[in-house]
């Protein structure tokens, strides 16, 4: 099972996919600094930000070996990611958007590879869906739930819906008969889109607050 | 691996089924309310709390293709039923005693499928017990954990233990020869009712306090 | 799968192993009572604590069946040693000390076992030493998780680093070509002195503080 189909001129989809869990891992660390853990907690959160989501794809799926199990590199990228975070922080606020717009990116890339991953395995659609939003999602749930957070994911601009929408567009074009490499190149430019207008206009979704006792 | 195995005459457990799945979303779309999430957040815990608990069931029996990627249906019906939740939500608390009549429906039905699964698989008699009740409590778990706070099922009125006196039961009454129909069905209403007692009387088991600082 | 390997002369190797699980067991108990848990509660955090980090290992690993599903005595090991935790636990704090230095026992025993799965897998070198430490640390984090609390050992003495340097320590000396016997031996003694020590002088990695707000 490739870990990085060729959605786009393979070069350029293996860096966008490099650059994505590179970003996911330092988003991790971040999230360790905020609980004053040790080095060795960075390194542990910025593993499952960035290679979590994949991980639980492929456990769901039954896709064994697991992604990174055969990929060393991307282990040693995620760590690496993790500690200069560690080092660089007091200047990362002034990259702000740069770092959203990685995030942006990951959150994108990931969605598609997870339909590919399900797809190849012959899942029905809803189960695609579900594998890439899993792999482009979950990673930063796992991060929430290990540094004790109520995971942003639900909480703020459309983030896992970009996710959905990418999924769904990516299997709606692809019945149409779009070929793969063009189809991947659309969903992956509009996906993106969607991601950085949601956050420049703030866009969300409507929340669900319920906070009446039974007893 | 039926997902709904003949306990009791196909289609009224079919029913229960599907009815103690809605359930159990309902009751993850609460807590995700709770919580203030987005919409899209709400059909996240409803799903995991609906069907977390098979899922992680099948991961640890090795069961694949896990349950539902093979019934497509169950996603909409646990998604569906999370969103109406926030729709009918003012008018829940009206409808507290049907609801926990629901879920303890849910959590002896769970209980009960899980046995079988693992019976069907030749596990041992322990891990038989476990997979029961890790079908019937660890969705609640997970929807706590997702949600931030201590799983009530161990805080609560007899509810795990429910789990484990009908799985046990259900050995027992296996062994002593009883058929497969006869004593799923008594060891559902055997459940059924412990629940619905325990509810009713508040029993529950005994606590255990520790408080003290080592250092 | 051997579940104990013949790090050791083989009942010593059980032997440790088997009070290795007991002590992680305890540890969950006494976190499971921090949070007023009932005694049901109390059973399954000791069984998440002590065949946590071997279950998840074993899922990431795709190495089924599952090591405690063939092996009921330890699952009934660890429920009665939540349970008698519950009894004894006013005593405990007296024995502080030989309650660190099972679980510094454990820390060093699972690391290994999880080394050597890994290995009679063929996996990469890094697998291996992350399956090591999967195996020595990640049933603390699941009890953590559950109990709503940072996990421990990213925040206090050196205890996952004790883990990473009895795993890359046992490849190492393997690759060097000593004996399976007497590596295991050396990185097992090596491994309890470097936690011994990390706790007598609270010897602590960097941590990571980062607390700016982007917003």
């Amino acid at each position: 099972m490739p870990e990085h189909p060729p959605l786009l001129p393979f070069d350029l989809m293996l860096a966008i996919y490099l650059i994505a869990i590179a970003a996911e891992a330092m988003s991790g660390a971040l999230a360790a600094g905020r609980r004053d853990m040790d080095i060795f907690g960075v390194a542990v959160i910025a593993f499952v930000t960035a290679l979590g989501g994949g991980t639980l794809r492929d456990v769901i799926l039954g896709n064994y070996p697991i992604g990174w199990t055969q990929h060393p590199g991307y282990v040693y990228l995620v760590i690496a990611a993790g500690l200069v975070t560690t080092l660089v922080a007091p200047y990362l606020h002034h990259l702000r958007r740069a770092f959203l717009f990685l995030d942006a990116l990951g959150l994108v890339a990931f969605s598609l590879i997870g339909c590919q991953v399900a797809l190849a395995l012959a899942y029905p659609t809803v189960v695609v869906i579900m594998a890439g939003m899993l792999t482009g999602i979950s990673g930063g749930i796992l991060r929430d739930i290990l540094c004790q957070q109520v995971p942003v994911v639900f909480l703020k601009e459309l983030y896992a819906s970009v996710s959905l929408v990418v999924c769904v567009l990516f299997l709606l074009l692809g019945a149409a008969g779009l070929p793969a490499d063009a189809n991947s190149a659309l969903c992956f430019a509009g996906g993106l889109t969607l991601r950085l207008l949601a956050i420049r206009y703030s866009w969300q979704l409507p929340t669900f607050s319920y906070h009446r006792r039974w007893d």
